[in-house]
């Protein structure tokens, strides 16, 4: 069973907005067993999106389209599917009562364009939207599915689980495809590569192993093909991987340093602030960005300036002056201090020249130091990364979260 | 002149990552007037590499490829290229010292598959990669440009802009096509198209418009196609928009709310903080991703527990245990006290329960405050959002941004 995603609009097509669409919907779609063989961007044209379904019609059973369903002018994806199908634009009430609803609790109400919404393909089953006002469509032909969706991810990622994806199911008696996804960080992809090749070579031919890296991180995912056997040769091979590597595995699938730092925290009940120059509040960000993390992470200081430095963050003006704000001194205090000052057990300070300016011949930009602190002890580590700004921020905020946790495992604070 | 965009790799296909390639050579390419016809995506698999590419070369005349350059054995792209262009793998001393230099400053050593990096198709030209080991490939063909670059984003990214476009623009006499676009925020997409349905209505078949709605905000973007003049009446167009839309419009083209922000902080040479419970650092870390925002931000306290909220931020205990952390007495505290402790000219604050858990009946889920102070007075704003954690820290830091925007445009605070 192959399916194909077909993604509409020129705003992709001109580089305005990156199609997050298809990675969604090939998410779910690997989650049930069905593999995508191909993902397609066209225009807001008739004939592209025409000629662009007929062409995945011939290479998959089942065709997702995403985008194009608005009210707007530029919207084409309808007239084109009804086309494709040989039918036309009808109203419908059961559409239409369901945007008013929608329009109402957000204390909107219905115009002209949102009238439009409720005119639908004749042969088309309807997918009413909850969070929107474009309906999904569901066509059937030759024994193959068409679904389109609306082009606006949550919308579509909505109508995606809750009934295109029981739908399928429901229609099709599934094959069996497992991943599992190893997450590492602080190993380079080509020093990994060679730690694990013998155990790479004796994978059996029904797993297939990809590299994935990202900024300081490495995934490897395992995809198994064939029964539901495959899933524990999958699992038995992690076990192996997991022997060989260690707690440079920091969590599997969809796992984030985050979540693992979060979850250490918790297991051992103990609470975490940070104290941030250069990441501005990204450290912060990233460990609140998990539900229930206020039951671990009490608060942080993005002090940007050296008076907040010195003011909030206590870090007496010498070694600012002596050392410079970016310096294993300054680090080391900020950690230290924010402990009492936030009431917690662990820290996390950064500061660094992220770029793409400020930097000198002692110190170019890239230049980051990191400190973690307990009431035992201090660490800190100083990177040296290029000239990127946002790259180093989120290159730094991993390291440092990757720093933490690695320390609480291996009790080295 | 069209070019297509093919993306290699099955992580790509299961949904693991998002391609973001695809929408950077897009951009790169339609600022040099060059279009993009179409997108695919398509697994390592080399037949479907050789499919893809053959279908590409009959509809386009620049075929850029990215992925599946690398040194692991998922890596497939350069013997695919090799049967397709009818050439071998030959060793190259360039690219040996080049990727030795580049581990040698990063204090790594060559290993086997770092040397297997050397191995490229003969008939190639090279594209060197200063940031990584897996150099690009050019090919010509048919008169048709071949491109194959890394899929690491920013040594694909730097190799487009550093190598690729400049030999594109070199090799052909390319037509013209101006972009521009106009950034909204805080009005819906249907209000806003009727607002502006008549100007719509008005503008040349030259001029084509679209709608790109996101979180709270709405890009409008025109595209003028013809010759340079078209430059002029599109900008005409933007001029009558502007005296349209007022300040709801907050910028054009690559611009953010952050950015216009802080364009007005540096004009009026004022100072910002931010005090955040919900939204954990994000405000502060949208306002820090810009270089040079030192300059106006002194930096942030992140309250996530109501012990910091009254510890750091001193909000009195009786207005929380009174009103609780989200409410109206409280951020509009946040905001005021946040002033002296950072000592500066303006601030934001939020409090609201970012979901997925813990709301109420009274304070649902999506309940977020958000508050913005000066010295001379402080305004406050009630959120309803949805139950999407992600979403709602994105929303309310981008309403929270625009908030303070307006304020300063209309003398409001």
């Amino acid at each position: 069973m192959t399916a194909e995603i077909i993604t509409i609009g020129d705003e992709i097509l001109i580089g305005q907005i990156t199609n997050t669409n298809s990675a969604c919907i090939a998410c779910e779609l690997n989650l049930i067993g069905i593999s995508v063989g191909r993902m397609t961007t066209v225009g807001d044209t008739k004939e592209e999106i025409i000629t662009s379904i007929k062409e995945a019609a011939v290479r998959a059973e089942i065709i997702l389209i995403t985008g194009g369903l608005g009210p707007t002018s530029d919207d084409i994806t309808k007239p084109a599917l009804c086309e494709y199908f040989d039918t036309k634009l009808v109203f419908s009430h059961e559409v239409y009562s369901f945007v008013e609803a929608f329009l109402q609790k957000r204390g909107g109400t219905m115009n002209e364009l949102n009238k439009s919404q409720a005119m639908v393909p004749e042969s088309a089953r309807l997918l009413l939207n909850p969070v929107g006002t474009a309906a999904g469509l569901w066509f059937e032909k030759d024994h193959k599915i068409f679904i389109a969706m609306p082009g606006v991810p949550f919308e579509m990622e909505k109508m995606m689980i809750d009934q295109v994806l029981p739908s399928i199911n429901e229609k099709f008696d599934l094959p069996y495809i497992y991943h599992k996804t190893i997450l590492t960080a602080g190993v380079a992809e080509s020093k990994l590569a060679i730690d694990i090749a013998d155990w790479e070579k004796q994978l059996p031919k029904s797993i297939k192993l990809a590299y994935l890296p990202t900024l300081g991180m490495v995934k490897l995912r395992l995809s198994g093909y064939g029964n539901e056997a495959v899933k524990d040769l999958v699992e038995e091979d992690v076990m192996k991987l997991q022997s060989l590597l260690g707690d440079i595995i920091y969590g599997y699938d969809q796992e984030t340093l985050e979540i693992a730092l979060g979850n250490i925290l918790m297991q051992q009940n103990k609470t975490l602030a940070t104290a941030e120059s250069c990441t501005g509040g990204n450290i912060a960000r990233l460990i609140t960005s998990i539900s229930g993390s206020s039951s671990y992470f009490n608060g942080g200081i993005v002090a940007y300036s050296n008076d907040i430095k010195h003011n909030l963050l206590k870090v007496p003006m010498e070694l600012i002056t002596n050392n410079g704000a970016v310096s294993k001194q300054v680090v080391e205090s900020m950690a230290i201090n924010i402990l009492d000052i936030m009431n917690v057990d662990y820290s996390i300070s950064i500061s660094g020249i992220a770029g793409p300016t400020g930097g000198s011949v002692e110190k170019p930009v890239g230049t980051i130091w990191v400190a973690i602190a307990s009431r035992k002890s201090v660490l800190s580590q100083k990177l040296q990364l290029g000239d990127n700004r946002e790259r180093n921020i989120i290159r730094s905020s991993n390291m440092a979260l990757n720093m933490l946790r690695l320390a609480l495992l291996q009790n080295k604070i």
